[in-house]
């Protein structure tokens, strides 16, 4: 039988699955950094025969968002080589073109999409004595890049689905599409894989992520997702002119006055009637001398809404305060768009499909929420809403495990036991609607 | 002797004099409504030969700013027919074109211009049986008009100078043009007057002022007028959408939010380097109810400079304001033109030569100020600019009296005895000019 | 049977029924000013043989919220008593003291709650010959008053509800409490009735309000509400010194520019994460005139939030910021309470009960909806947070019938034929609660 | 004649003043770090004979403003003895208590107080090849330090002025002070050297600083000054909560929103009608990531007026201002006093008598301006205004040069012929007034 094969697989992958997470966590990447990871998974797909896409195949080059400088993504590869990278194939991401997609055909049938993330955060690890990663020497060694929301487990996990896939591949019937997506955090990267045209003929879509739960409680995964929130981050740069501010007020066009006007009258965007707003200026840096009007301004921005169309509506409305409020006081004004994601839901026939599936074919309990509520954004909401538009069915579940500290705390780390049973919902699913 | 024709002149007229200012005072009539005003002054005029000009004769239509509504100009028109206005000269002023422009020409010579303004404003007068012209029975019976700046005496001054001109004409080479300007309140009327081009050739201009001063100061009138500030006055409406502000407030275009907004960055306009800078939003009147998203704001703005180029530069930052405003919470802008003024500076030599003329031949103490500073805006100040653009010699004189509460207070009032030594000021200085 | 007595007695007095209704359309009477409402209410209870509550039997008088001034009231008093108010009964409401609570006791048994708004709204009705009060005679007399939010609707069933339920009081086990509540309208009244006790010993309690439909919509009447917003509702006063503009501006205190600072940072106010929260400022009036810097400036504010959680977080900042602006430009602050409600749910159990006992005793067709979503604020939030507090059961239903134009606007109609099946409801459920 | 022997040794020490002031210009040392400047200077006093203080015995301590963090000081200290510091004096200046004084006591008179400023400003100097410091190999080797506004010169002339007093000695009668004082840019020292005492017992009271002119211009030295703006500079700190800005924005305490609006008032304090007044917020950093609410601003202000009750009209309004504001968002404000100057006026006899002397003694041609205007602030006001009210006279003269470049700015440099003829203008006067 398929499912015990699955579950036998997986069981006895554990170990190395282990070992390839805390791999990925010592070496951490961030957002189209992640050339060692990306040459890692690809050797491991190779090894198994998927067909691999990599570099220009996989993200639509002027889609990405948010790219790091030439010159920082230069210094980070030649660091990734001596890491470890793969050099065969750490050459395809170059330039910031990371990510990899493993396919499978196998015959006539449906297709099924899968979405791994694969980027750390911009985060410092704690390098306290209690935390485990240190305690047990797979503390991040890439100073200012850490693991702090598991995507090193979501990588490992795809790893994982694809070893279990192909050796039961003689089970399946249509095509299989694993997707190492980068640059999730500031999400920045899952749009030009669609833009790619990755997701336009896939029939199921799943993708996961690993959520806290308190220890008694007995759920190995909640099928689906809701209330995640649209969102947009912007760079805003205000340029005027510097004079001096005791002899000539007049002659400068002061940016830091312009900025601070703009940031007051973000705050107050009319709240909307039909669902959440959200605005944040989370950083303002501006002028460069008490006695000298300021000549430039920078903000770092973010909008959000309860539906890609209350986040639309932010969106209006900022960009009319800040290219307004830089024209009155005589100032240029540069926005520049760092990242994005819409609004999503799970499909709940499939989520409620594969609660069921789950319970008969693995004997996990059946969980008691079917979508978990989630306040913040995700850009594998690109994913799922291009398959839904499609006709086809997505899910973005919920892989629960202990963790410790809050997602991008200096100090988090989660129970390991959850990459086994999330490899098997996976391959579950994929051994039923491929079967 | 000329001069001792002028003295005796003058002081024979004292009593007709008092008797025209308590008339004037009792039928104040605020700018653009002065129908009764220019309608007796015509009178007068026409009696003694001069050359009178009347309704578009005047001013410049177009170039009038802060013109009330029609409907009310019309009410008003019959009220000042039942109070005595000149039928025959009244129908000139209908639609707001009220003024009246005295020539006299005697042969060959320069040209003489005077400016005597002759509107009320729009207070209500005090009617406490201490205050004196509710004492003596000329209390303004035009509720809501009260000459409290003193052109009830200015335009009785100008009739004056008008009746002892015309008695010493014989001594006299060159022209005269006395102008009785309206809606000086407000700085509306002038402009009108010089676009008409009556200023163009005229070679010394007088224009005076009635100005507070203390019982013991000797000082009968002061050569000039220094420091007035440029302004520039508008009416504003910012016009949006209303909305059910708890059901859907993101439907509004919220007009007082925008208005509220544009104020706190008008008062924030960057001060001026070269001298000062003012602006006032006097006025703000907003939204129809408290649960409903305002569709309309008003404000009344006005602004100043030290010179016509700060002045103008604070036009050109409350335009960018408010207009960039509006824009940002999607609301349309409407800026009115409501009144203006330039800066001007009587000319000093022309002030010291008049200082030694009236010491000389009138015997009056030697002023101690050449001329008076003050802080406020009046728009005599387009005939002074105009007249020394073109190489003429120009002043604004001040009247010194003693008054009785601040001007532009509801109990404001003068000593009259003060009309005498200026219709002598303004009458030395024609003899002289034009000897 | 009692049910068939319900609707062959409701059903009689349909005619009675519109007519009293058009009376109170006809003499619309706003709150606190419902002297001849609660006069005609108080004769109709009196003759059935109610116990009858009047004046300060009825609100606590400190507990009222946006009292009109004494002199209001008393110009009003004579208008009422001109209009046909029944002088026994109207000096009860002097002061502002109106609304009636009639009590009806059938022996032991629990006791159910009803509550009838009677206020109308300030707005001046329209007299376009095609709106139905204009064409057929019963548009309102008071100018300014405008019953357009249906509670003359209210005030007649609850007249009929008390005619019915006195008729078929051998059937009935407990107490009634039939609730006239004046001053609905921007919240004002509920929380001085239930301050004074009223609602403390009420086991069942029943609002209902006049709701629209479309024509193809079979349902009567939904058993329930969720969804509204708690709110308060604040005047603000801003009182600074005057000065002149031009001369000495440092001299004022800047009332209009305070208010206007405050007006951005109310709005720019962090949302909430837990949920929906509003602010507005409907109106702003400050200012004398163009050159004065304003010394006075007056709002009126409203807040809102999803529960009264959030409510009160909205409150706590206006007030932090009202303060603090104010004191920042020299200025006093005065807030005064206008209005305020709660937020409130029905009590979905109860809501079913009726749905069932609805459809079974009186053939209502079964209501699709168990509750509206409402987006507003109503006062009957206090009574029905204190009713179910105590453990009581409670719920405020919509009464579905076709209107014309939206509530609150100068057109609102709605289809009298309402308000048959509304008296049926509340009777058999008073019937069934009490058998 | 004293007044030969004043030319003829200033003249011949024209090239070591010149190899003094290119040292001093190397060596750049910022305001409380001039350990260096100062331990030359005390040398040269020293060996000279004067009477010299040092340390605590200059500045009171807790009357610095803007004093360095420890660190930075030892530092530096350090440094400076590696540049060259006198190891006999720089312990001195320890802990930022930099400057010196020189006493000379020639029997009974009058005492005579100069002031001479030190201090670098923190510029990166031009490192282009025709910038004459670099090309003459004199450029700044404190990297961020540089003499870009001439207090190079201003030490290099005190000691000159040092070296002529104590050769002329015999022909005096009275008390020579020369101060040489740390920390003037900024505003940050002369407070200090004040509070100390040292100017209580100063009759007369000289400064210089040195001021571009054109090259035709003929003037040596204009008398004195007029017009300094009185200064506040203060650095600010707010200081929030964070929060998520997605999840919980009403968590967090924005201080970089309280920041912005507090930024927008700053600029919105109403001018002020006696005179010219400054605000301006130069820098302003806060925040510290995108989607986390701002836990953190930071702002560098500076007031100024054209008076000090003006300026202390603004700091009264900015506190106001900062605190409210600070407070209605929920922020707790720090503000930090970081310099000050009073405005000041020279003594117009003071400078006329001086005008006289240098033309007759010195034969400099008699300078157009008794006084130059100057924008900007001073704090050398401290002592002008402590010598006036004690009824002495003081004055601040401008020596005239051609300099590069404006002041402050990376590429200043000027024309060293200008100190021969300063240090012959200072003992000039103080031959005469001890003669």
């Amino acid at each position: 039988m398929v499912y015990e094969k699955i579950k036998t697989l997986s069981a006895a992958m554990e170990k190395d699955m282990v070992a390839q997470r805390r791999d990925f966590h010592k070496y951490a990447e961030t957002g189209w950094f992640e050339t060692r990871t990306t040459s890692i998974i690809a050797r491991h797909l190779t090894k198994l025969g998927y067909e691999v896409l990599l570099g220009e195949q996989v993200c639509d080059k002027d889609a990405r968002m948010g790219v790091p400088s030439e010159a920082a993504l230069a210094a980070h590869y030649e660091k990734a080589l001596e890491w470890g990278a793969d050099p065969e194939f750490a050459p395809f991401t170059k330039g910031g073109m990371t990510g990899v997609i493993g396919i499978l055909r196998c015959g006539e049938g449906p297709t099924v999409g899968m979405r791994f993330d694969i980027d750390a955060l911009g985060v410092i690890e704690s390098d306290e004595p209690d935390h485990r990663p240190m305690a047990e020497g797979f503390a991040s060694v890439n100073r200012g890049a850490m693991h702090s929301c598991g995507h090193d487990a979501h990588a490992t996990i795809g790893m994982g689905v694809a070893t279990v896939l192909m050796a039961i591949r003689e089970h399946l019937h249509g095509t299989i599409k694993l997707i190492f997506q980068p640059a999730e955090e500031g999400v920045r990267g899952a749009k030009s894989i669609v833009e790619k045209g990755h997701l336009d003929d896939v029939n199921y879509f799943l993708g996961s992520h690993v959520t806290g739960k308190k220890p008694e409680d007995p759920t190995v995964i909640i099928p689906g997702s809701t209330g995640s929130l649209a969102t947009c981050k912007y760079d805003v740069t205000y340029r005027g002119k510097s004079a001096h501010a005791g002899g000539a007020p007049h002659m400068g066009k002061n940016a830091l006055l312009a900025a601070a006007a703009a940031v007051v009258n973000l705050y107050a965007i009319p709240r909307h009637g039909a669902g959440a707003s959200r605005i944040n200026v989370g950083k303002l840096v501006a002028g460069s001398g008490r006695n000298v009007i300021a000549d430039e301004a920078f903000m770092e921005i973010e909008l959000r809404g309860a539906t890609t169309e209350i986040n639309d509506y932010m969106i209006q409305y900022a960009e009319d305060i800040l290219r307004n409020t830089a024209a009155m006081y005589g100032c240029s004004c540069e926005m520049k768009l760092m990242g994005a994601a819409t609004s999503n839901e799970s499909d709940p026939d499939f989520c409620e499909y594969l609660r069921q599936l789950w319970h008969e074919k693995l004997g996990f309990p059946v969980s008691e929420k079917l979508m978990l509520k989630i306040g913040g954004s995700e850009d594998v909401s690109y994913m799922v809403n291009r398959v839904r538009e499609n006709g086809g069915k997505a899910t973005f579940m919920r892989a629960m495990t202990i963790t410790t500290g809050p997602a991008h705390n200096r100090r988090f780390d989660f129970d390991e036991s959850l990459m086994v049973p999330t490899v098997q919902a996976f391959c579950a699913a994929v051994a039923d609607l491929l079967k």
